[in-house]
């Protein structure tokens, strides 16, 4: 490199190193930097709506592919149903309005035509999806109903955040329909579970699963299991949750089937769902104060090659890249960077914002050697590789940066996560580093709401794997009914 | 089968043939019959809503794909615009308002507050996309931009027709932005021919491909090209539209860049879309009275497997479709239907009727003599086939059958459109068989208008290949300027 690209590249560093508040600094600042600056969305003319730019969406789209097909494995499929709901239906079932009818929009004029009975935009599906349910199952042949919706939802959110809270957000929804309670429960936590191993597997993001209280279930739920993971500033999110609907919507909508023995009988029901918050946890999980950090299971692009050129060896190199382009692109997703308007550390800062686990720089010398320079963008390690040995190092490169992205938020998740039933250090933990803590609970809302007063934070699941066996209520001396995950959530 | 078995057959045969209302008799009501039968859509409880079923949103899984590939191959990226348009914005461009506001849904009310600019739910995004444009292009660095959206419009319709016309529909709009008009005006004609060249390798559809006149072009566009496609009841069928907009929305919304040469300009926008009215056209092109008849190469399933299970055989034939199913699962989608709540004849019909390429029937006396029945759906031929050849053959037949089903749609094109230029055979025609009518036309908005009063026939598209040199209009004694296809169209 000479020495004014050399000089280009520290001014343009600089420029980038500015231009994201660092995380220490400002955390929520960092993570709308970032946002922004990696083109993931932009605000839109109306209070709490964004749009996803392609950066962002076509990480949506592999996040989606991934779950579409644990959801087709298990032997689910795809439906879409109308975006509206007719206000009667909202309203049937008692709980699921209450918890609903406060955030939706409202249609009241279709054409010119003022509608006498106003439509909401579907906040989520239960009500609309119900009434079909209704008439599409008779028989138990018609059972189990195992459907999934990919849809946008509205929900009038007073205080927004991208991709973590916004007026209207992608997601999943699955509606199922069973003949017995034992398969309603099965199918529910049977989907936590592909919510857990899918978010571990693919987006390396460990997560704490569990059963929420009764003051955090779904509206209409009998019961909601919940995948809750933890940020980088110690805030937990809840990133994906499954219900059982019990018959509480079969009675109100009345989904019945006549079952073997000749009796008509209430289905029972599960719903569960994923959203584009997910790419909000991918952000706070992996990200750092140089921007992104995707894992290469859905990074759109696992490599970028970028040539340095000089004006001597320019079309040496050019051909040279395109070659080794050519050469990787059944093993790996690799991106090309041959544009001439950006200098080569121009790119470098652009592509580790963006978050592409690897970057590939060849220059004259590389090639002359017959080596490429690899680059880690979790680790930042450089590595010389031989070029005859790219196509066969990179597949395992990547699983191994996968690997190491996990391992390295599960050490943060242990560190960050406490044990303990000393109110007053809860508190202080809660204010200061925050984390999960798991702490014992005697099962009363008293105490859970004493909790959000104090320290803002919340229950965020009851874990199947902890007891509480002769222990005491964390707030209260009542003895312990379970061990609780406590944290700050977003 | 023993006699029991074919007695049921042909009862449930005769329920079947009685389902479906023949294309002769009541061509809407066999499109519809077949769309409920096939489990294809269901009607919402709110007027001209549908759901989509997972047999239906399956086709559009697969057609999306192939779309989807196309455009990704061709540059584009995809991305996700908010559902809701403000007002204000909408109003910007004085034709696209004209057009679309008097049938929009309005949004009045957010949770508990009234807005104090009503939103519409998006008819096209062009309004809100163009709003981010303008912030998103500055410089010629940005160009061009080439971004797609797959997701759901809301048209206030007065009157419906499932997946034909419906008050919401699923659809993908393509948005660019270019530098020169010679550039959007290469996308919007290389978008066009994407869309051709998908509908008919895919679709098995052939379509016509030429300009709109000015009447019939989108509201606030330059030009808008169309792809044509003809119906079996002679009905003609806008498959697909691509605009030029010129610079008309640049202007309103001020999307400007920066040349190379340092001056500002206005860029040049295209736009381009096709929905989920494709499935209408794929039922209507192939479908008959027993049914769909879906092509290979978008069907959901390609080859369905029917044992024929007797007491005395019953495992045998179980066990060896089972392997059968597994042997061909690399080669084809094939689908088991090894339900034993319904008789193989109840299966042939059910298959038949949701259109599966090919039924492969495995008896006791096929496993005997080492071979299967395969019947082609488009055909009802039936083919003894070796079983040890199924593997090789069955990949060839798809293809056989795809080619077999476009060429039977272009014959049928072929033999329902007309060249002429005599008005009384012209008014007779569309009053009787209809199809597609090449006439010339002076280019006079007037002419136009009169064949909609006399005949209900509108101008489909100015083709690109047809002259009409020395002719005069089919509906005044003027020069005529270009031949064009008429036809009564959905």
């Amino acid at each position: 490199m000479d020495q004014k690209a050399g000089q280009e590249k520290d001014n343009q560093q600089k420029e980038f190193v500015k231009a994201i508040t660092p995380k220490s600094v400002d955390y929520s600042q960092w993570y709308i930097d970032v946002i922004l600056k990696a083109k993931l969305m932009d605000y839109a003319p109306i209070k709490g709506f964004m749009a996803i730019r392609p950066a962002g969406y076509a990480l949506w789209e592999r996040i989606k592919e991934q779950f579409d097909r644990r959801f087709k494995e298990t032997g689910h499929e795809n439906a879409y149903f109308p975006m509206f709901i007719p206000q009667e239906l909202l309203e049937k079932e008692a709980e699921h309005v209450e918890g609903f009818a406060p955030e939706v929009a409202w249609v009241t004029k279709g054409g010119d035509e003022i509608l006498s009975e106003p439509l909401v935009v579907r906040p989520t599906s239960e009500a609309i999806i119900c009434d079909f349910y209704s008439r599409w199952v008779q028989s138990w042949r018609d059972l189990p109903v195992l459907i999934n919706q990919w849809c946008n939802v509205v929900r009038w959110e007073k205080s927004t955040r991208p991709f973590l809270r916004t007026s209207e957000f992608l997601w999943q929804e699955g509606h199922t329909c069973h003949r017995s309670e034992e398969e309603a429960e099965e199918e529910a936590l049977k989907m936590l579970e592909v919510y857990r191993e899918c978010i571990e597997t693919e987006m390396a993001i460990p997560t704490v699963v569990g059963l929420k209280t009764d003051r955090e279930k779904f509206a209409g739920a009998l019961r909601t299991y919940t995948v809750e993971a933890l940020m980088s500033d110690g805030r937990a999110l809840q990133a994906g949750t499954s219900h059982n609907l019990g018959q509480h919507f079969a009675r109100v909508f009345d989904i019945k089937f006549l079952d073997q023995d000749d009796q008509l009988k209430y289905v029972w029901q599960t719903s569960w769902g994923v959203s584009t918050r997910l790419i909000g946890a991918l952000i706070m999980v992996h990200g750092d104060d140089r921007g992104l950090k995707i894992p290469p299971r859905i990074s759109t692009y696992q490599a970028v090659i970028v040539p340095i050129l000089t004006k001597k060896d320019r079309e040496k190199v050019l051909q040279s890249v395109r070659e080794l382009a050519d050469q990787l692109k059944d093993v790996v997703r690799v991106k090309l960077d041959d544009r001439e308007e950006y200098s080569p550390g121009w790119k470098y800062n652009d592509w580790e914002m963006r978050g592409v686990p690897v970057r590939i720089e060849v220059g004259p010398r590389d090639l002359e050697q017959g080596k490429v320079v690899v680059v880690r963008r979790d680790s930042g390690e450089k590595i010389s590789v031989n070029r005859d040995e790219l196509a066969a190092y990179l597949p395992r490169l990547m699983e191994e940066i996968q690997n190491d992205m996990l391992k390295k938020a599960l050490e943060f998740r242990k560190a960050n996560t406490n044990r303990g039933s000393d109110y007053a250090e809860f508190e202080k933990i809660m204010e200061t580093e925050r984390g999960l803590y798991l702490a014992p609970w005697c099962g009363d809302a008293e105490c859970e709401e004493k909790v959000k007063d104090d320290t803002r934070a919340t229950i965020r699941c009851i874990p199947f794997d902890q007891g509480a066996e002769g222990e005491t209520c964390l707030v209260c001396d009542k003895k312990a009914e379970h061990s609780v995950y406590f944290a700050r959530a977003y």
